[in-house]
């Protein structure tokens, strides 16, 4: 968009790389491919890889990555009986990365996300994008048909409020994904050889009031805005459901978002999603939450946090006693992740104690 | 993306041309070379012109056009002392062409657009998007980050409510513009070289509760489900404001579709709009509009339908209520604005009666 001066040089304005102020958090990673072709991508950052299963296997790196690697025993040794809030065997363990992480910033990928090519051919630096995404505003009040008004050679349609063009700080990063598409288990049986193809070239806010399926495979957000709300919740080894770690938290921050005035982006970055998961078993994963999001969604819809819900986690403590008190009935397991809730604030807030207090420092396999 | 049979499938079934169904409305026609580009789209239409200007000037129709013109003195003998909610040398003079139709849906363009170009170089049909945005459902309660799940190739992704999946119907459809964008004044002339080249491969809805700028340059809407509230106010001659005509209208029929369980889709197709208005004109007329807006967006976010407004009419009546209570003290004009919409509906009324009773049928220059 050279045409116009302003649009040019924010064109120019180089993304910063947020070196020092950024973790990658992957759940474990079966495929070495995975961040050979990262690399360029990568390799200038700290990797955070939590392992979702048996900690005797062992985890091959790469030479080259800055990483620090936690199985279920470092886990257990960190946490001690809070640990019993992540998840085992289920990549919904990945939050372990973002409560022991110290940087502002978190992203986290899938290890079947390759890079993908945008519609010119050139492969997509993801985390570049997420990074613009991230460090520019959000306009949650009020719908910009134009997408992303701070998009270089974008802005502000006719109509818009002045007073809104300011935006809000912008607490998540949505990446979307080329190929497989994120889709539940009836639709992948449904339609088993669809893939995803269109390039959308946009990055858009999720207005505020509006939840939305977030999905973990792709993701990125500010840590220190929005950190002690990216629970994925009891998944996996023990529960009765799989595949809604993501969607969980997704609710849950969205509505805290829209509380304390944060903006949530969707849209750019692709990434190249190389294989579907098996339908049979997410199946088996899935049906009671196909079945128990249709009480959740409207929970989550009517949600209100009180006005002195000033912190992210006095909001999550107050929406866990809500999980408690209206989806507890639908089903035990609600009661037991409310509880869950509760004991990961506490975990996060160990690990990450308010500035002058003194946080217990973990001691992982750190390289 | 024929990878999957139903997508095939999909992709494969054409899109009803809907020509007896359909009226394309444009206000005024100052150059002839527009009918001439959009002949291959517009030919199996009719068309109805509202002249905006000067009843003694002639509009020069190309042959083989089917078309009714209008002109003002046409507007005042159909609706006698009525014709004062029409607006008078300014484009809202549209929205009179909107109640003369007879059909289910309409399509209205301004003669500065012509046929755009998607990426591969060809041509769009704007028309024919518009028609497959308004024959499939709109998805107001839920987000879906692959945006349109109707769409060839998309579908609800994980964790979408399977309750939510059939949609309501959809009654507006918002198109978008290539080159020129639809920009307020000061950001023409901040940005006067801007053009907008960012063809973005999607259709979404606006979720409910979230209002947006809707442009009336490329817009269609289902007259039978929403036609009462598009109305376009009083603006050019004599009025204190101008270019707010279609902005009025989007927030009006946003707050009654949300009322009412109606969607409206925006994105798709793009139109190529040729020519910047003289950005000094327009901040002539806009600048009490850009003051006013502040305290309008506010009131539309609050406004609330009482249940028993079950019909568009009398969502729109109450609403005028509203206007009149609330922003009448913002400026006279809106006390002005407020009558002008009862007459609005009760002109609708006359020319659109109930299904039985006698219309009183207009005369305008039928062709």
């Amino acid at each position: 968009m050279a045409d116009s001066a302003a649009a040019a040089a924010a064109a120019a304005k180089p993304v910063p790389l947020l070196k020092d102020e950024l973790d990658i958090v992957i759940p474990t990673i079966r495929n070495l491919d995975f961040l050979e072709m990262w690399r360029p991508f990568f390799e200038p950052y700290h990797l955070i890889i939590v392992q979702d299963g048996d900690p005797s296997k062992t985890i091959r790196v790469p030479e080259g990555f800055d990483y620090e690697l936690y199985n279920r025993n470092d886990i257990n040794k960190i946490l001690g009986p809070k640990a019993s809030c992540i998840s085992f065997k289920d990549s919904a363990c990945r939050c372990f990365g973002y409560m022991v992480s110290k940087k502002k910033y978190i992203y986290t990928i899938d290890d079947d996300c390759f890079v993908a090519k945008d519609p010119s051919g050139k492969m997509i630096n993801a985390l570049q994008q997420h990074i613009k995404n991230l460090l520019c505003p959000s306009t949650p009040f009020f719908f910009n048909t134009l997408y992303d008004p701070y998009t270089e050679g974008a802005d502000f349609v006719r109509g818009y409020p002045f007073s809104l063009r300011e935006g809000v700080p912008t607490a998540v990063s949505h990446g979307l994904w080329l190929n497989i598409p994120d889709y539940d288990a009836p639709t992948q049986l449904v339609k088993p050889l669809e893939r995803n193809q269109r390039y959308v070239d946009a990055v858009l806010t999720i207005p505020k009031g509006t939840l939305f399926p977030m999905c973990g495979m792709n993701l990125a957000f500010d840590r220190e805005l929005i950190g002690p709300a990216m629970y994925f919740g009891l998944m996996g080894d023990g529960q009765p459901i799989g595949r809604y770690d993501d969607m969980w938290a997704g609710w849950c921050i969205k509505v805290i978002c829209d509380h304390m005035g944060l903006g949530v982006k969707t849209g750019l970055p692709y990434i190249w999603h190389s294989k579907a998961s098996n339908p049979f078993v997410n199946l088996r994963k899935e049906y009671k939450g196909i079945f128990w999001q249709e009480e959740i969604i409207p929970f989550f819809q009517s949600a209100a946090l009180p006005k002195d819900c000033t912190t992210v986690q006095k909001c999550y403590i107050e929406l866990s006693k809500q999980v408690k008190d209206k989806l507890g009935k639908v089903d035990p397991y609600f009661d037991k992740l409310a509880d869950a809730m509760i004991t990961w604030i506490e975990a996060w807030d160990e690990l990450n104690p308010p500035a002058g207090a003194a946080a217990k420092v973990p001691n992982g396999k750190a390289k």
